[in-house]
């Protein structure tokens, strides 16, 4: 020290998907931490749907990202400069650093074990999208042994996740994924009942396929279309589970509502809203369940890391664009 | 006997509001009860909102009426001849006798008191409506002492019952009506807290001012603009009852979608749809309480009388024009 600190800064409110000149890319001091901080190198940045609704200037469940702010992320790094006792210089921790090569933190912090997953996995199966998928389905959506569970999203970072999890809790999945190379992924190798390729195929049609007996639990990432064709297929007393609305956020026009949610009155179901951090109390347990999976070869984790932090703001435009495959990850610096 | 039997059927699918020419007004012989049959002179017949539901063409959790038969409904009757053993000549009953004067009835038949109270009052508060009220509310609201509950369609059968019912729970309640009359009947009469006049107020604005904290339960028979409003203004954790939806059900381009649903993420919220016929198994219960509650002036009981079968096509737009003042009946004969 004193390095230079790249970061990306929101430098307007996008009207529709993101762009680069939505950014501005700054330079600055590395700060020193101060008593009980720590400066942590920022190895990878989680990218997430979410991150979208946070670049809105709307009330919701965090504050949205103020203009000229370092853009909120989640990510993972090395502590380089310690004045925290429990966070010692060479420790690999994760939290909200933003999008940015080096981040003061002081709260939030959480210590991780390299040696069980690679770090960008902190991210993925064993971090927020993992928590997200263990606590949505199991504590939300409530499966039982024999049920039918659809996930859309499925090839994403929380849908991969929920299929395999409802597998282990021995349901049957149906994943909708745009793309034959996707819903292939979740047959062949996540081990799925079938895929649906919302791109190329008629979601209502192939749900009722596919879902004779209706859907027991939809866990929906993506809103739309897809929500209601999911909502047309209910069987009695499903659970909806709301994780995301992904085919919403860059709606210009604003959000859709499911037309079809009085299908919740005709077969008594119910729609929940989750958001993660309400289970943070549970983590522990969550992140046990699911490294245990991971260990045993039950669930498979997949990252698509994109290299460099220059490429932040096309990067962020892939989950939008359904390109990634995996939880998408910006690696800033290797491990 | 031979009487003639006065019936409305079905002759038409309605498009937009039902009209008199979606009606045939037939005269048939009365017939005779087969063994295990009783034959109901009927005295009054509920006039329902989700009647217009099951004339549409449409899957539900009931199938549609046919082209031809006559009218599906509610009602309350005397039994005029009778081969079975538990409804003898002259026992009150009420059952799904139909838009008619006279129905054979095997099974789903009640034996009513009429000194408990009014034989209106069996098609409202100790009738469907009131175990729509009661158990919709306390078992899927689940309302606690000093939350905020709102209910819309305020004035109606069940909406009332709602309003009054989480008072007695311990509840702040706010309802949504039309019309000024109808609010003060709510906060004069039934002792609400207040209510929003929604066809000459802005709901958004005046759920913001009278639910400062937010509203933890949502009793919603309305749908539309209304339940957007309301999704807009839940508190942490809200839970929505979706029991109807009564300003979709005349709309000649479909149920518009609540585009406000993503509420429910925000705010870790529910919304479960309720159909009464699940709680079957528990009306006594219901009806005990509600009883209690009437006998001991707790709660009040408003019926609007329409006199005479012929009225039939007029009396049920009444619902839908929200005319009239409290449960709506169609008087047949009286009692």
């Amino acid at each position: 020290m004193p390095l230079h600190n790249r970061q990306y800064r929101l430098a307007a409110r996008p009207v529709g998907l993101p762009q680069r000149s939505d950014w501005t890319f700054t330079e600055a001091e590395v700060p020193e931490p101060a008593d009980g901080e720590v400066l942590v190198r920022v190895l990878y940045v989680s990218l997430d749907p979410a991150m979208r609704g946070w670049m809105n200037d709307a009330k919701s469940y965090m504050p949205p990202v103020t203009l000229g702010e370092v853009m909120r992320a989640g990510g993972v790094g090395r502590v380089v400069a310690s004045r925290h006792p429990q966070f010692p210089v060479g420790a690999h921790v994760s939290g909200w650093f933003g999008v940015q090569e080096y981040a003061i933190a002081r709260k939030g912090l959480q210590r991780i074990d390299p040696a069980l997953a690679p770090l960008p996995t902190f991210l993925g199966a064993l971090g927020m999208p993992g928590m997200t998928a263990y606590f949505g389905l199991l504590d939300v959506g409530k499966p039982r042994p024999g049920e039918t569970v659809v996930v859309s999203g499925a090839a994403g970072a929380v849908g991969a996740l929920v299929g395999q999890i409802a597998k282990i809790h021995g349901c049957r999945v149906v994943g909708i994924a745009g793309g034959a190379a996707k819903c292939a992924y979740l047959v062949d190798e996540l081990g799925f009942d079938a895929a649906i390729d919302y791109k190329h195929e008629r979601v209502s049609e192939r749900l009722a396929q596919l879902c004779p007996a209706g859907i027991d639990v939809y866990f929906d990432n993506v809103g739309g279309d897809i929500l209601d064709a999911a909502l047309a297929r209910l069987a009695l007393h499903a659970r909806v589970v709301i994780c995301g609305a992904i085919s919403q956020y860059n709606s210009r026009t604003g959000v859709r509502g499911p037309a079809n949610y009085l299908s919740l009155l005709v077969n008594r179901a119910s729609m929940t809203g989750m958001l993660v951090m309400d289970y943070a109390d549970r983590y522990a347990e969550g992140a046990a369940a699911m490294g245990g999976w991971l260990a045993a070869g039950r669930l498979k984790a997949r990252e698509d890391i994109v290299v460099g932090l220059d490429n932040f703001p096309e990067a962020l435009v892939m989950l939008f664009q359904g390109t990634n495959n995996g939880k998408l990850v910006l690696e800033i610096a290797p491990a």
